[in-house]
């Protein structure tokens, strides 16, 4: 495999670009020489997660709102917008793969559009990471808008789609009752919430229900038993008078059908919006204090752990283990043995 | 918080066991000790996994074969069943909590049963680990089946349930089209798979997709492509003749209604066949072995980043980080500096 010049992924070459990502996937020790001769150049994007419920319609959506963001009317910019789609659960075929075929069928042809799946098993700390790092290319290269779709609603998926400026969760009407339990865990991270299938029964409730949900949530950040997210309360700023002490983004819920493209101009100018709101009020600059600060101990936990092995007496991890299997040893101690 | 005298919980102290527990989700170091002295009395417990995407009734599914086990007429046994519910998304109210109450009211009264529910966020692989160390604390407690159910359908929570012996994918009818892409994944890892609310319109098509699937899946491992979970090749076992030199389990696929108990006993008997197979062709040894190993390896790396961090001078990582913000210093190159 050639080295990749950075450069050329600075000046718009998506081949290039596509193997520094495939390197990052491979955990190829070049992908950190790329990363870091692009990072001085990021920074720029804005980084919108979308995560929610399978069964949502997130694709579709995402699709939808990557056309209106190329093509907006009301917008003389022309932003280029770069999708990563991160499925856990595909190991090898089904969704990602499946998805990717469409989706080029979709939005092929548009140069300004860039889209990478990542269906990768098994290494769940790596996919938080491998995003980041995916995010640091596509920043790198350029694109305005990096889109982060994740197709589980676990936790990790919630924390991959928490990397992001701003977090866009998605529900559908009539998806079962125990997705009350998703909710409450995913709403708190919402900075926009759309309601897809706005047209199938039950989608006025479904608004109704998010609104009493949404309005618990925050209630309960503004008493102060969890983490502020919605609302942070800042020093005033010195240079504008009459500015309350404390600034609170309304999570806006969103009908949408996106299969025809119902009420996605309204999304992108939510998108908008948010972006906005976070560079008024310095939490822009938080959020990415935040998102390379974890991405920093990701990296220092994985160092640690192959400085360790590198070191290690795999004779005495062999007999230390049997022990453990032969239950005379517990693992608590185990450690202590081997570290 | 007095200390805990582990001899108490092999006794059947119940309020010892939730003290114990509650050390763990702590973080406790008196925890340790606890669990380093059940760890000799562990290794009998049938650990089943109960994972699937939310709205297919797993929580409905888990009550009514709990109370089946219970109450099983075909066998002599008493077994004494405890759930784990973990709930990955749900960061202080909602499904977990909820669930609980209603589970109480189901299962109550029955001192062979115990119900415990983590609803911890944003520590993703602490949560195995704790789950690793709940079954440790109910396994020396002398419970015999111990059922791990997660709530979510992402990669975290098919790891979580994969700590199990026997796995139990909960699919339902009707559930949209992009499930197809979870599927994939977690088909993998199902040693039975139930089809739930048997009775909604859809249930024969999602059994015949099912089997579609999982035969697509099996086909690959057996041509080598992924590892093999079904199909296990072992030497020859020397006290048996004519005995195949592969076996392999053929997943069911279970139609139930849980809602009325319907096609729980026929799950209750595969469950039972499932610990047997392992047992007869040395494969229950082999899960053990894997599952100890991933908790010694956790606990390695969570320590060895404690350590670090015992070590670290604050001052400098602020001054590293500082420049990583401003772009002068990527996070790799960051790493190098700190470590």
């Amino acid at each position: 495999m050639p080295t990749i010049d950075p450069q050329t992924i600075r000046q718009g070459d998506r081949l290039a670009l596509s193997r520094a990502m495939t390197l990052v996937e491979n955990d190829a020790p070049e992908s950190r020489e790329v990363q870091a001769a692009l990072f001085p150049h990021t920074g720029k994007a804005h980084l919108v997660g979308v995560t929610g419920a399978p069964g949502t319609g997130k694709s579709t959506l995402v699709n939808q709102l990557t056309k209106l963001l190329r093509n907006n009317p009301d917008q003389g910019t022309d932003p280029k917008v770069a999708i990563i789609a991160v499925d856990p659960t595909s190991p090898f075929t089904g969704g990602a793969l499946l998805g990717d075929r469409i989706r080029m069928r979709d939005l092929a042809g548009d140069r300004g559009i860039f889209i990478r799946s990542m269906a990768s098993r098994g290494a769940l700390g790596g996919l938080a990471h491998k995003t980041a790092a995916f995010v640091t290319l596509l920043d790198g290269a350029g694109f305005d808008i990096i889109i982060i779709e994740t197709v589980g609603a676990g936790q990790a998926e919630v924390d991959i789609a928490g990397l992001a400026h701003t977090v866009i969760v998605v529900e559908a009407p009539g998806l079962g009752d125990d997705i009350q339990a998703i909710k409450a865990g995913i709403l708190e991270i919402a900075d926009i919430i759309v309601v897809n299938k706005a047209d199938h029964p039950g989608a006025d409730n479904s608004v109704r229900a998010l609104r009493v949900m949404l309005e618990m949530t925050q209630g309960k950040h503004n008493s102060g038993t969890a983490k502020a997210h919605h609302k942070v309360t800042l020093q005033p700023d010195s240079s504008k008078t009459n500015q309350p002490d404390s600034v609170s983004w309304k999570t806006p819920i969103l009908p949408v059908i996106s299969t025809e493209g119902k009420g996605i101009n309204t999304l992108v100018d939510e998108i908008q919006n948010h972006a906005k709101f976070l560079k008024d009020n310095q939490l822009w600059q938080q959020k990415e204090a935040a998102r390379l600060r974890k991405d920093l101990e990701a990296l220092i936990r994985h160092k640690l752990v192959r400085k360790w092995q590198q070191t290690l007496d795999e004779n005495k991890f062999d007999s230390v283990f049997a022990d453990v299997i032969e239950r005379k040893c517990s693992p608590i101690e185990a450690v202590d043995l081997l570290l």
